[in-house]
């Protein structure tokens, strides 16, 4: 844990530092990433988690539009960029070691790229593994047949 | 993505398969753990976030007490074996990709080491950050003086 977050544990509640001191103490792994959770602000819903590098957190603070860092293609990901469904950012937190971030998001329709709301739809119960919700949207309808 | 997630994003609502075939399809990272999200089960409070490896994720499947890989001390750690706070798994999911897992718990007490109900209290707002909750247990009282 760096020293900035150690130091945090004992602030009190309302207390308030410099964005860019927290911001440069966040322990990013060895990639430069974080990973970073999005929640429906109002159902309380935890719709996905990806992960940011400070440019994409950094954006995403300032544009309220979530941006994440996309392993796969190896660039930044607004996501809604190919599907239009978008996250809108309501609150952010990070964690007591600075190594992951909370959002509180409001999310346009399906966060899942299969077209469903939630990417967590694969529940672990007993001897099985059962597929817990269905799509709202055709995938091929919001990124074309692929 | 593993063909049997990538299978599974086609699955019908209520399918279900082998608990074994989707634990081992599941994409660990390269040090053999997969991040783990601990939501209140009533609340729908996000509590922590912390890391398994499949050791990890059997036994809490098979007990219902949340056991994670704890990094710094590289050993299985159950949640609560030296603070008392334990939690007690409802239900478990994984996402689209088959890399992370998302817990519904009761979690007893405090979920964070610094007392806190949950560890996202470093909140991201404007130019600050502000620390958005208080101890609900003096720490010392958790763990002893460190």
């Amino acid at each position: 844990m760096t020293d900035t977050f150690k130091r945090l544990e004992g602030a009190s509640l309302d207390s308030r530092y410099p964005l860019g001191e927290i911001l440069d103490a966040i322990r990013f792994n060895d990639d430069g990433l974080i990973p970073a959770i999005a929640q429906q602000h109002d159902s309380g819903e935890v719709l996905m988690m990806a992960w940011m590098n400070r440019e994409a957190l950094e954006e995403t603070l300032a544009t309220g539009r979530v941006c994440y860092w996309s392993r796969s293609k190896g660039k930044l990901w607004r996501k809604g960029e190919s599907s239009g469904q978008q996250q809108h950012l309501r609150s952010a937190a990070l964690d007591c070691d600075g190594d992951t971030l909370l959002m509180q998001v409001d999310q346009t329709g399906p966060a899942c790229h299969s077209g469903r709301r939630s990417c967590f739809y694969v529940s672990l119960e007993g001897e099985d593994a059962r597929i817990t919700s269905a799509p709202l949207i055709d995938p091929e309808a919001l990124y074309g047949k692929r």
